[in-house]
């Protein structure tokens, strides 16, 4: 299993994609190619394949020990907990958390005037302390990720920060990279949910010591 | 309920969103904005909404009678057959077929050294007769769905082609472009399941009677 792909011809398309993908990059990216790590690097091509979009490799913004801390994370098998279904239907992990939808949050979200994704990261925050968040949609759940690491103590051990859009998207991932969290996140209003799980199934590749 | 937002932080966010996407599409489109229906320009306004990629208003072709065919199929309950998960997890209907992960689906593609996606269309081809089918992710799907619509006679109602990657997605687009569906697909290797299920879940708010 490669990226997905379990048949000869999945797996041909996978790989041959990954070396377009690779000259792509070192096209966007120029001498800068050689900042990043190898596991960053696999990371990004995933994003890259995911998007078809190699203007990623400029966008992908990653804290020092943020790959190392998740793919620990993981290989402890603690939970990621994601914003939206479509981010929970592309992880290949069990355990997974995804609030968005349950009756609890709705009621929150009412009661509080705040928005379910939002509302949905308060409910899951015992998960999110030494957890991998992953968010691919909702500022309003990223910028209650960073509350509760600022003022609840929560300690999640990776945030992957790619909501998308030109309301709040941006700024949400600036705050995220202004905490003391381990991140990975775009910048600017692009992201989204290949991106977000994209990132997630790399992490997980590389704890189960696959290439990333 | 708009764009998926119920609570008013929710829709504040969806509304203003929207606002900004239009006037971004219309920067990239000049004059050529005028060249779209009303029900046209809300779909892409969903997937520059979703990507926050405005060159996707370049990108989107529509034959004459796509978004016509598609509201209809949708108006009369017709199934929405899917290529992966996350397009499933992300589009807002009930009659809905995901075959990727099915046990028949890997056996098919394991004897016939095809690629999961494509076996799961092969295995889907009497519902896809009349149904609006939805390609966010694989090239290979799109390509079989073409296949069926030659050889065997199979007519959907719509076909959402938006594969991304840049091994075989530009061609099955293309493909798909050339053939006698309707069809509602992205030009060149961009696209994904944000892409998709907007497109989707367009159609779908139209067939409601509601805005794109």
């Amino acid at each position: 299993m490669f990226m997905g792909a379990i048949t000869k011809n999945g797996l041909d398309i996978a790989e041959k994609s990954r070396e377009i993908v690779k000259s792509k990059i070192k096209d966007v990216l120029g001498t800068k190619y050689e900042d990043y790590t190898e596991e960053q690097m696999g990371i990004i091509e995933r994003v890259v394949h995911a998007t078809a979009d190699p203007e990623y490799a400029k966008l992908m913004d990653f804290t020092d020990d943020a790959v190392k801390n998740g793919v620990e994370a993981i290989k402890n098998g603690k939970p990621i907990i994601v914003d939206i279904s479509m981010v929970e239907a592309g992880i290949r992990y069990e355990n997974i958390y995804n609030n968005i939808k349950s009756e609890e949050t709705i009621e929150l979200a009412k009661k509080e005037q705040i928005t379910r994704a939002e509302a949905a990261m308060r409910l899951l925050k015992d998960k999110i302390d030494g957890g991998v968040v992953v968010i691919g949609n909702a500022p309003t759940a990223l910028i209650e990720i960073v509350r509760l690491t600022k003022e609840e103590n929560i300690k999640p051990a990776l945030v992957v920060g790619a909501p998308v859009g030109f309301v709040k998207a941006a700024e949400s991932k600036e705050l995220l990279r202004n905490s003391e969290n381990s991140a990975i996140s775009t910048i600017g209003p692009k992201g989204g949910t290949p991106v977000a799980v994209s990132v997630a199934n790399g992490i997980i590749a590389l704890s189960r010591n696959e290439k990333a």
